[in-house]
């Protein structure tokens, strides 16, 4: 593509086209190069829109965390009822975050480029702050906290539980792993308060 | 190191090396040249020993996985009744799961390894399902798992949360936010099964 004298979509463009190059060739084949190629822009310009990669990643994975925070906030904000609520979860689990394999990649590049480098955590802090700030609308904040993490090891074992292409030499596996039905029942459990059976456990571990 | 003549730990040996390079330089940058020279071995042993790269992941994260379930076999199966078995999953999050930078990465190389190829999934599957028979000791199999996914979000969750080099500049936290009474809090619900909210929930889904 022909560099363009006006372009003020630029960074935004090679914003994108950083996720779109980090989709496919992860973190570490991430180059300013191949991200300018992607976005159509001089690789000239990369260095005049960002001061190097640490930026235009933490840029690039803060629009990522941002788009799916706000599908958090789009369901729970129209939930009205604790039930409505739930059910908003189960949705957000099966409608949105199984769906896309690309965001499946995206969420553990980040995950492993944070494990890595503590100064990333930035985004996956503020990003898990957004989260609970969403369940926070229904939730009290130490349930927002089991509930996001429920919400994410749900979301990660079924992801990895599906599409082995070897599937059918592992053990037998239940026929119905990752139904609606049990999110459900797991998101039920999670959000109710008031088991006695909890109360119990908490003063039998003394703390 | 010079060539050995009789070195039968050799594979094995460059099985290890090779999660010691994807520790620090992840998948992405783990070639046959440094694992051979982590492992002392010369390069062209590597294609003796393994007949090619994805050979040589499977092996190793296969091993990475193992490591970890023995260590929830362990603690499972010493427990007796229910309330240890909670308290010995709160150990395994608290004790285990979070204590180590060098497997917090290596989960996450392995995640986004087996997000991006699926034939890499039938190792996580292996590892789930040797997880969920150890909790099966103790809790239904519904319950395993939705208990191994909530371990799994909590471990990970704590450990994104923790360390940022800013933390002081994002908004203020919970002084505990993965304090011990919480995790067990958090296991007490998901195992706690005889919730009447959980069965209204369920009706309410109608499914």
């Amino acid at each position: 593509m022909a560099t363009r004298r006006f372009d003020p979509d630029r960074r935004d463009r090679i914003i994108d086209a950083a996720l779109d190059v980090i989709a496919v060739e992860g973190v570490a084949g991430a180059s300013h190069r191949k991200i300018a190629a992607r976005a159509g822009v001089p690789l000239g310009s990369m260095s005049y829109h960002f001061s190097g990669m640490d930026e235009l990643l933490t840029e690039a994975f803060t629009r990522f965390g941002t788009s799916i925070s706000d599908r958090f906030d789009e369901r729970l904000g129209r939930a009205v009822g604790i039930d409505a609520a739930r059910q908003a979860v189960v949705d957000l689990i099966h409608e949105d975050l199984l769906d896309s394999q690309r965001e499946l990649v995206l969420t553990h590049e980040l995950y492993t480029l944070a494990a890595r480098k503590p100064e990333f955590r930035r985004i996956t802090r503020d990003w898990m702050a957004r989260s609970r700030r969403a369940l926070g609308l229904h939730f009290d904040p130490v349930t927002c906290r089991m509930l996001d993490a429920l919400i994410e090891g749900l979301s990660i074992h079924a992801a990895l539980d599906t599409d082995a292409q070897d599937a059918q030499d592992t053990e037998p596996l239940d026929p119905e792993p990752h139904s609606r039905a049990r999110t459900a029942e797991a998101v039920a459990r999670i959000t109710t308060t008031d088991s006695t059976a909890s109360d119990r456990f908490r003063e039998a571990t003394h703390e």
